[in-house]
């Protein structure tokens, strides 16, 4: 059977629905948004990614007469309430910044307005989604932007947190800039390619390392690449290589590579293209693998190892750091025809958001096309096309006039009132899209250390706003009978 | 269409597939080991995991037409090995250490003897679900032991990567010691306890604090905990809750509790229950959550924080050094009736394998119950049950003779020539199962810092033979053309 998601929803969603059901708000509408508060891995920025994955939901969202079942069981819902959850679906508009742009902490990635039952009930996994997906591309970027001319391919599926994410993480790595993934599942599903060759285990189930060579080059005599470090990579794997490449010459066909998969990856590449080169092979690619992160690639390169592709897993699918933490916050609600700002101030001022139903935009060098900053302003606000302050929101003193730019707004109208009327890109056209969009991006921002802090400021009419917001909660004291 | 986890496979397991095919090794008996190199989180222990979703997938492995039909038009197989495809099911055996057990680094917590090709192309999908189980577990185990009697209740749903793994983390939270989920859908899939009340968007959907509180206590008069930190935690949501108190209480309803999810949460809490016991509702309960963890549970304890549960998400679902790491090695072939063991042995020396056909067992102190310490060794060795000699595989000089013990096999038989023979408890069975095997170790193994390392010895049978294969591994020197 397959698995119906609306129910991965926090039990509190469903408890607050109820409630907001019994008060007669089903038909307010609220503005929720979703953004981090730091970028991914504490560097300076991130990928979006996740949307495909709502889309794909929201269009489905329901709930089964099974579901209805179990939650009548749980003694907390009443008959009324259970039949609005029977004939659930979505009604409201999404507003999403596409997958692949480069995203920063604290701008609305994605922008739900509808009837507030509704929006609190997609919550959870319109989160888990996007945490996932803007883990993996932003992972996926900073690797391929480290390898640089260097294809890595995907290859973590077996150590993701199970199969779904693995496919996600899998997907999402291309858009980052892989060229293909091992995972066949993904490549099924989205149409991208796919590459393996073999495992150690397919050395060891011959008697002998060369045996097993030669049987691989038998069944793909012009796609062969030989994993050469099941025993020893220079005195065994690699020599064993050079006898299965003169088999294959003999026989019409030219060795395509090899892999290694551990030691020392700098010193056995360079070992290994010396003794390929000297022994008439120096069109045999170099594929190293091995648990490769961002500053071993660009020490890799500094050492001089000889890399043609790179095989890299784990650091996609399950990079150090991995929590995105996008929250879902309540920005404005729309009652009897109204909006209100909403703001959530909390004793940890790291955690107050801001309040509005807003958008994003985008300043870009109209001379250089680098992008210089973005602009979260009031939904309604006219955004000047000459010239506009930015101002820091941290340090109102800190102000920069643009004169010279191209602005855009970031987000994309996904659904409208309940009916999708975005047209979602294929995932090699996303690939792409992200690789345009990171080049609009200093590489001052993009390095690994102390990145360069990307522009996220806020609408003089914006800061205002919360400024004045946050006051009056912070004034609030309630009496109470001691 | 549901998804077929078949095929989130590495292409590499059906490229070697194929050429096994056409060595004609389709019929070679593997042994595969899946282990982990490294204790979870860099701690003293793991506990199992995965093994759930390992049977569930395995009793439906197969390649629809729709797949092969994708297979095809990659033009990397021929229509014998399509044909051999379309008729895969698993036919093998499994040997596994089950859910919820307290696992150690180096031991085979999985064990697959099957048709090589099958045991391949298992690979993949087997190790991303004990990645998962046991990172959730072994996560939820840790602060669950930290907050001793303090129930937990999992929230983590929102922050895994993405809805399915957080069904896992979900389900495996409980087994892990979790009271409670917030996940519907996994309270729906296994018959485990959900709960939730609300968030700070329900507060700022109303006028006021107090407006909201009231909302939800009359919602929820016998059930009402409020979540007290949207604005202000002493001057504005205890006073509030205060109120709604008496107001619950004027009805003849008490309220249950608050929840505080940000700020000082050990000075928040004190206070907050200072307020409610000078108002004359000593009996209001204190949940907090926030990105706790092992050590902050610790501190908070130690600062007298009043704590009567935790919510918890972010550190079960996707905990720091997430990457548990698990690998799947072949161990062993058995080709024309007879076992030949295997080993990988690399330039790495980290990453050679205990070769052989193995089985785990776990040595009971008699009198105390406590584990004293696993010993791996060859699947026909006889353990003797009166006297037996641990021997350290790293300095064999270090050695421990037990006498007074109990011993057991870990392992469990799973599947059986293909056919499933294992009954898998519920949920609620192996989280019970797992907190009376947790109390089987030492304290020293389960505390945070610097723990005990838990004995995980070779039979000397065993360590003969791996030395001996690592020796002539090592001595293989292969001659080329140059």
């Amino acid at each position: 059977m397959e698995r119906n998601y609306t129910m991965m929803t926090d039990l509190y969603e469903l408890t607050m629905g109820q409630a907001y059901f019994k008060q007669g708000k089903e038909n307010d509408i609220a503005v929720f948004d979703i953004f981090f508060r730091q970028n991914p891995f504490g560097k300076g920025y991130g990928v979006m990614g996740g949307l495909h994955e709502i889309i794909d939901f929201l269009k489905k969202a329901h709930f089964t007469d099974a579901d209805i079942d179990y939650l009548r069981g749980k003694k907390l819902f009443d008959e009324e309430f259970l039949q609005y959850l029977k004939t659930f679906e979505f009604h409201g508009s999404v507003y999403a910044i596409p997958d692949g742009t480069p995203v920063f902490a604290n701008e609305p990635i994605v922008t739900v307005k509808a009837p507030l039952i509704e929006a609190q009930i997609i919550e959870t996994i319109l989160l888990s989604y996007v945490n996932a997906g803007i883990c993996y591309t932003t992972a996926a970027k900073r690797v391929t932007e480290a390898a640089g001319e260097i294809p890595i391919m995907e290859f973590g599926a077996r150590r993701a947190l199970g199969p779904d994410t693995a496919c996600m993480a899998s997907t999402y790595a291309v858009i980052g800039g892989c060229v293909a993934t091992s995972n066949v599942l993904a490549g099924e599903e989205n149409d991208i390619p796919i590459s393996g060759t073999f495992a150690h285990s397919f050395v060891t189930s011959f008697d002998t390392e060369y045996e097993a060579f030669i049987a691989y080059a038998d069944t793909y005599p012009d796609n062969c690449i030989l994993l050469v470090d099941t025993f020893d990579v220079l005195r065994s794997g690699v020599p064993n290589a050079i006898k299965t490449a003169k088999y294959l010459r003999e026989k019409g066909h030219e060795l395509k590579g090899i892999r290694i998969d551990s030691g020392d990856l700098a010193y056995l590449s360079k070992e290994a293209k010396k003794m390929f080169d000297k022994a008439g092979y120096p069109d045999v690619k170099i594929c190293i693998s091995n648990g490769l992160k961002e500053h071993t690639i660009h020490s890799l390169k500094a050492q001089g190892a000889v890399i043609n592709s790179i095989g890299l897993g784990d650091n996609i699918v399950l990079p150090d750091q991995a929590r995105v933490g996008c929250v879902y916050k309540q920005v404005a609600l729309k009652s009897e025809g109204k909006y209100t700002a909403k703001i959530k101030a909390s004793n940890d001022e790291a955690k107050a958001i801001t309040p509005g139903y807003k958008k994003v935009y985008r300043f870009y060098d109209k001379e250089t096309g680098f992008a210089l900053g973005d602009v979260i302003a009031l939904h309604d606000e006219k955004i000047p096309t000459d010239t506009y302050t930015l101002v820091d929101p941290l340090n109102e003193e800190n102000k920069t006039t643009l004169t010279n730019y191209n602005v855009r707004p970031l987000q994309e109208t996904i659904f409208k009132d309940g009916e999708l009327v975005y047209e979602d890109p294929s995932i090699m056209e996303k690939k792409e899209y992200c690789t345009k969009q990171m080049e609009t991006l200093y590489p001052e921002v993009k390095r690994e250390e102390n990145p360069h802090g990307y522009y996220v400021d806020l609408s003089l009419e914006l800061l205002d706003l919360k400024k004045r917001m946050l006051r009056a909660a912070k004034e609030q004291k309630v009496e109470y009978d001691k």
